[in-house]
């Protein structure tokens, strides 16, 4: 298995010494580099990244695959009540590594397998329409929240047991998996005192970083995905994420590519998979990208407000939509590509187009046109003085998502080291749910209704009533 | 219907003076927004917005729905071959008007419907995952290019007939419909000459402003959409789009208000609907405003490499992803929530929740709670000086998204005028589209390939390789 990282058209010499990078500006960075690196380490030994032990964590996986194996077939419908990280990652590997039509698949074509759906909103109408097509007897929801307090979470779980109660009467709890911390939060009494199965979130692992935890291993394995594949992909690519070299490191290298265009004032990060079954591993990214590194303050406490602002595009299908301002628009972007070598299966173009002019197709598979589309929009971009750099990988399956995963993590931390910012924590959003409980009237938070009471009155409302 | 855009945030009132928009930055666009209303309407009158009459143009609508009803009970699926704007608004308005899961009803449930596939990419392990749930006997192609010369679709086009050959033999023409232009392409042939059913795009009306166009029409009509109130919503919202000024035209004053925040350097516009059903909407708005305004030349041929990146967000979700980014990041962002007033459906939560930390939302409702967190977070956005603004919608209905499809066209128009540029064209693309069919060996494009070889021999290769 070979995953690369071409960056060629990221470098001064194919875009042009404005927006692209110098030898020198990476050569700047390899004394840092190697501080972060060491750095990294040292808190790792110190137990403070969790996440990156989790590709060699084995009770886990087993943990995970014994609970899955008790409910295998008991179940018709797996429903993930999540948000954010709770459902981001599951729904990207899933994609990945089932077919694109699990779920219309019949019983039988399933082989058994349980469908599988995330429901990280509260919209009741989506909500509802997903309770209508599922038998509460045949279904299961995994309610994921690490403290127990998310409020969507916790509106999808009360809705989801009254819906279960009035079908299925006391047994309902049997259709619940609680995926939450060992010890803390409002989930783990459930579990503890009225026999709610459930699941540990390991330690210190924060939700955007838990895609390898049983936030989204379980779901997973129940819908039929490799788990232990999964992570062991990661685990293998595991010693090209340790060199502390920048230049031998792909997860340190890219984010010192990002970092330098942010520099540049390349601002938006684009990621492009060229396959629809990556789609949303490009998803996944961006609350990666975006609440690691959207920061106001730095680690030595100064105002900073930084942040590259992650777009997840897909190729060909956004060249259609996308690309237009990406090769003509303001020069404040950078575009990864993710290809894909070999596809699970081809389709040929066979002679007996009905037109002349279809004819230059025939001989040709679809895969061929993916790829050369690919390689002449970034050849375009390149052209026009646009960076953009390719991570290749062989093909799709767990072991190459699972390196994706990780490479992705650990570029994200030490773009967090880069940026100076604290790529774990995420205080900005705090706010708004201050607010949402305030509005919901939960006792405690009346001072927050009274300031935004105070927002609101002071302001002229200023509306456009189309009638 | 009263649709509203309420932009009391956008104002620097209400987020501060450097990147709120002052009463005076709007007094002094009037002028000119007279002027360009003026343009527009001169324009209209010598037919050059042909999207502008599209939601009047009752012949259309009926040729569509006589020959959706001539297929109708005949195909149990329906699949779409077409990429950006012949794909992108049937998807949109697909998920917003028929039930999420649509495609996942019994045929029953479905009420003799056909499922809808919109498969706007090529890349095999897709289209081949979607060929393989799909009885050739029971399904049709829609091949919509205008051109008829869209790589992607010819590539998707030919297969599928191959697909079909194998399976029905010589009818394979019966299982298609091709919508294009109706005189020019390489499609129209094979209608008028090999008997395929064909459907017109009326002249005059670029891809990605051509959802009220049997592009989209037949499609929704085909999968039950009420395709007459869609346009009908539309034809009714159509007097406040032709207002003069820019107070009282919902269009030019949201254009002027994403070209005031613009000029600010808030360069990203996120667009937000706290809908599930909404969520497409955003995806198609994507590529209009990208591909509308973002251009390296200004109508009077300047290079001005200018054109604001839009981002589609989902709210709740990616509160739980982006907002910590809009939260604290750069001061680079405008957000546009757009807000439902009633939910078709909504879901109550009664009392007997299982912890006492969730008793607090007992006797409120799904629908109350996304009101309620989309307000939380434009008021805590509002404090952090981060300009917000919000379209509300009475309801999810064929009229209210006919009527937020044709603002959102004529903003775009608007906003190419006070950019001061062609929103009509798409120049950037054409190199990336050469450069494929050189990969492609389609004659004609040699001198392309030759280009492309030149390019790429003239970079030092950077590629890190992990093995």
């Amino acid at each position: 298995m070979i995953i690369s990282l071409n960056y060629t058209n990221m470098m001064a010499d194919a875009v042009g010494a404005e927006y692209g990078i110098h030898e020198t500006d990476l050569l700047a960075l390899r004394a840092r580099a190697k501080t972060i690196h060491e750095e990294i380490c040292n808190r790792r030994q110190h137990g403070e990244y969790a996440f990156f032990d989790l590709p060699f964590n084995q009770s886990m996986v087993e943990e995970v695959l014994q609970l899955s194996d008790e409910m295998s077939g008991r179940f018709k419908n797996i429903v993930v009540l999540g948000i954010g990280g709770s459902a981001l990652g599951t729904t990207a590997v899933f994609r990945a590594l089932r077919p694109l039509t699990h779920n219309l698949l019949t019983d039988e074509d399933r082989h058994g397998l349980p469908r599988l759906f995330v429901l990280d909103n509260v919209d009741p109408d989506g909500f509802a329409a997903h309770l209508a097509i599922c038998d509460p007897a045949q279904t299961c929801f995994l309610v994921i929240s690490k403290s127990g307090a998310t409020v969507e979470t916790t509106c999808q779980f009360l809705v989801a047991k009254q819906w279960l109660q009035q079908a299925v009467g006391e047994e309902y709890r049997e259709h619940f998996v609680l995926i939450t911390d060992p010890e803390k939060g409002s989930l783990r009494p459930l579990a503890v005192q009225q026999g709610y199965r459930a699941c540990d979130i390991p330690p210190g692992v924060g939700g955007r970083f838990s895609v390898l935890t049983p936030v989204s291993l379980l779901p997973l394995a129940l819908a039929g995905v490799d788990i232990q594949a999964l992570l062991r992909g990661a685990a293998d690519f595991a010693p090209h994420l340790c060199h502390g070299s920048l230049e031998s490191n792909p997860a340190y290298l890219n984010a010192a590519l990002q970092y330098l265009a942010y520099q540049k004032g390349l601002r938006t990060s684009v990621l492009m998979p060229y396959s629809d079954r990556l789609r949303d591993m490009a998803d996944w990214f961006r609350q990666l990208w975006a609440e690691s590194l959207g920061k106001k303050y730095s680690c030595d406490g100064r105002v900073v407000h930084v942040g590259p602002t992650p777009v997840n595009a897909l190729g060909t299908t956004d060249q259609h939509s996308q690309v237009q301002l990406y090769m003509e628009g303001p020069f404040d972007k950078v575009v990864t590509f993710i290809t894909v070598d070999h596809f699970d299966q081809d389709l040929d173009v066979l002679p007996g187009a009905p037109s002349p002019e279809m004819a230059y197709l025939e001989g040709h598979s679809m895969a061929e046109l993916i790829r050369m589309e690919q390689l002449a929009t970034a050849v375009a971009l390149t052209k026009n003085h646009r960076p953009n750099c390719m991570i290749s990988l062989p093909n799709v399956s767990p072991e190459t998502v699972g390196a994706l995963i990780y490479l992705f993590e650990v570029q994200t931390l030490f773009a967090g080291a880069l940026f100076g910012v604290n790529p774990l924590d995420q205080p900005g959003v705090e706010e708004g749910k201050q607010f949402t409980y305030a509005l919901m009237g939960r006792s405690g938070f009346e001072e927050k209704g009274q300031e935004y009471a105070r927002i609101q009155s002071r302001l002229a409302p200023r509306v456009l009533n189309c009638q």
